[in-house]
């Protein structure tokens, strides 16, 4: 535990140092009118922004609590209602989470945009957090790692420091989007500044548990997701500290391969040599699957995929690179690649072994030759390599290595006709969706971000992590990623946290979207 | 977990198949008086030999349960001195169970037998015990499997069944032998028949805990270990249900293998293609090590080995080839091994991998690219290739692999500076013990077992498994083993038992040692 622990601050304490490297910001002249205004609105407001988004982390929201996340669902509602907007909850399959469906008319809007984030968060476990609860969201004034103390929460106008933390389940995953898009709108309104698209929400309850209700609640509601654009707000900035507009996801299929040996384990002194070893038979299997380089020998893998663009290439050039700092943080001399950076790699199909298993290590450790060995791997996808294809590839290249595939356990009678014999099974999986740069609206909203923010955010084609926004890709809508919380938010893992500075930034971001977003 | 009960079940069902292709014992002219005498004995002593053994079972004997190992011991003693032995317990460290020495003198006997079994047995799962309990004898109408009835032990003269067994921990692995060396006695005694060698009982009370201490023990106690050859009578004999004496086992060595990936696990998706994954390249590294025969492919793993002579491969030849029926025992449709038998490839050093593990499988699955992998394999030596020699040959091969090698975790220095970093660490390993089957003491050896069991017995040069006979090899001593046990018997599982047939013609194939061993 210590070990992991160690490691684990170790490797934070570098990823801050990739962190300080932002830049400043520096105020565009364009939009600058919407920025000050929002930016005076939040100064005079920040007790009340911040009451109302510790009201809305003090709600227990892991998916599975029904009668929690349905409290989450009407607190939305009646915060969405108190602005204006026209709300419906969705209903989901087995009475979880509702789908929060808002919708703000705008005078005279050509365009309509869809906004959307998830309002439940990761499982807790309230031991492994510091000093604080998930739910009873606590101040600090900087990251657990940067020393920062706990202090109460001010209510006088101008108190908060940037570089404060917000600690709470779902503080920065994602939560924050939600506070920072309706407090977008107060600020509009304030200075009477117009709104120039329809907006129209979705909050989710259920993406932290993969969003297994999403695509139903969707399709059985397909007239009020009609729009022009959709934002997801959810996920990090990038690691420099810049904002981030990103145009994409890989897809992803989880594969789980077993390896069958003799019926049950055999002492390796008596049957060593002779009874065939599935465990090796398994390693031989993987090593078949990547050069040394990590580059998938599978035949037909990065069949199909659809290059990049110029304008993709051109923003990935542009983008930070953060790969030495990054092999300093966690630990490694080189990278797999050949010489590739991540940004380039994350925009390949990829596929990685998630976990192994067979007999026994360690203390419990006999020596036996084990009955079966079994890996998990992930198969990361991207835009035209789908699930089924790269499925299929790796299945025909497990027979190529002489396996009989099948996707239960054997029967006797299999096992005594098959020397080799592989279980593949694979869950549903979904695609990649990738919104190419040079549409007019992505042209539009990478404008409005810049603006929004003051500095060039970093954009990327595709981000490698996985959600299912095919969903609406599906619809027809361009999908288009502007998240606002820091990279060193913890999500997913105890003490997670909100940078207070990205909240800032991001209602100023958000605001100049709903403001200036403009394309023919 | 019904699932394994459901193979164990639908092996043990086709090994009994193996075993009732046993022989029928015929009598051997050479040594019927001894045959028939000890039998005529046994036949009227029934009840009494075998309360006895249900004494001995009765005692816990789990190693590490100083108060009943210590129990055992005294017992032993006992039984040893009314039998006229001079007993000596020579105290182990760490006040574990002493090792038994028993010495009984022969007049003008011209050779010294030393003969040893332990007292001691595998730890216990009383609740995986069918409807009885480790250390409560009972007594069945057959095997589990077979659908044997409990019954009461009966204490009438010939009232016993050959097929009838004893369940209790240790009835088999290895207390059956020392019951039958002492009665075999008895019933030499009993019809004045000369022992013809002087015999030394070597009784251990830390076999299933890895003997820790036998080598200390003997050591301190050379003098009284001075003989012409030592008999082991652990280990069940061959599965065809034929008698078996064998001339050596082979060495062991453990070792464990962990490569190191980022300090902790990473989203596979926001990394995968670039950050390395451990548990593929140890998929790679162990793939490496072997061919798709199972033929090891470390360098010099096979250099120094020394060849069978040709008593020994006759004896391969002349023993029972199990091979089909134990595949299909096994489930398995194919061995390793290109071809040759069980048999031929146990005289072959191994290389097996007892387990491995990584990141995570399953249910509990998440999509990370691991920190770590690690496997545990154990090798198995043969005459003149030493754990020594084979750990070398195994690091020379990781470091042919681009392996930075250490014995411990890496520091940070190192991750950042080799690419591959392996962690690799061994037990201390013993080797192996192989007596020549043309030795006169051999000869003779066989002889009396053959005559002794009325069908000649199987006889092996190696058996697969470990034993630390090195011990007594190292003394000078010609190391042959004379198992009695059923090879069905569950030694190291629940349930252990030990069929009747076998306690009565291990004592005849003892007592016709002790009466008729002679060679010049």
């Amino acid at each position: 535990m210590n070990r992991v622990i160690k490691r684990l601050i170790l490797s934070t304490t570098v990823l801050c140092a990739v962190a300080t490297q932002a830049q400043t910001p520096q105020e565009n002249s364009g939009a600058k009118s919407v920025v000050t205004a929002v930016r005076a609105y939040r100064v005079a407001h920040e007790g009340q922004i911040i009451s109302e988004f510790v009201r809305l982390l003090s709600v227990p929201d892991v998916a599975s609590d029904a009668t929690n996340i349905a409290r989450n669902a009407t607190l939305i509602q009646s915060m969405l209602e108190a602005r204006g907007f026209h709300v419906e909850l969705l209903p989901t399959a087995e009475g979880r989470g509702p789908v929060v469906f808002g919708e703000l008319d705008a005078q005279g809007a050509k365009h309509t945009i869809l906004f959307y984030a998830h309002y439940d968060g990761q499982p807790v476990d309230p031991s492994k957090w510091i000093d604080t609860r998930p739910f009873v969201p606590a101040l600090r004034t900087d990251s657990i790692d940067a020393g920062g103390k706990l202090i109460p929460f001010p209510d006088q106008p101008d108190s908060y420091k940037d570089n404060w933390r917000i600690y709470a389940r779902a503080a920065a995953d994602d939560k924050a989007p939600i506070i920072g898009v309706m407090t977008a709108v107060d600020a509009l309104k304030a200075n009477n500044i117009p709104i120039a698209v329809n907006l129209k929400v979705i909050f989710e309850g259920e993406e932290e548990d993969s969003s297994p209700h999403l695509e139903a609640t969707v399709d059985a509601h397909k007239n009020l997701f009609k729009g022009d654009a959709l934002i997801t707000a959810d996920g990090p900035i990038d690691q420099s500290g810049r904002p981030l507009v990103f145009f994409g996801n890989r897809g992803v299929i989880s594969v789980r391969i077993t390896v069958f040996g003799p019926l049950h384990p055999l002492h390796s002194g008596h049957y060593g040599n002779w009874a065939p070893n599935p465990a090796m038979r398994l390693a031989q299997l993987l090593a078949s699957m990547k050069d040394a380089d990590g580059h998938v020998l599978v035949a037909g893998f990065y069949d199909n995929v659809i290059p990049l663009g110029a304008a993709e290439r051109k923003a990935i050039a542009e983008a930070p690179n953060n790969d030495a700092l990054l092999l300093r943080a966690f630990g490694l001399a080189a990278p797999d690649g050949a010489g590739k950076s991540l940004l380039e790699l994350l925009n390949e199909p990829s596929l990685n072994i998630d976990g192994m298993e067979s007999g026994w290590t360690g203390a419990q450790g006999k020596t036996i030759i084990p009955d079966e060995a079994t890996a998990s791997l992930d198969m990361r996808l991207v835009k035209n390599a789908g699930p089924e294809q790269e499925f299929d590839a790796l299945v025909a290249h497990v027979r190529k290595q002489g396996y009989y595939v099948i996707d239960r356990e054997p029967t006797m009678a299999e096992r005594l006709k098959y020397a080799r014999i592989a279980e593949v099974t694979h869950d549903h999986g979904y695609p990649s969706t990738r919104t190419a740069m040079d549409l007019p609206v992505s042209v539009a909203l990478m404008r409005a971000v810049d603006e929004g923010a003051g500095e060039p955010a970093v954009k990327l084609p595709l981000l490698g992590g996985s959600v299912p926004m095919y969903i609406f890709a599906d619809l027809g809508l361009p999908v288009i990623g502007v998240p606002i919380a820091n990279f060193d938010d913890n999500q997913h893992s105890p003490n997670e946290n909100l940078r207070v500075g990205n909240l800032w930034k991001g209602m100023e971001i958000y605001a100049n979207i709903l403001a200036g977003l403009e394309w023919k």
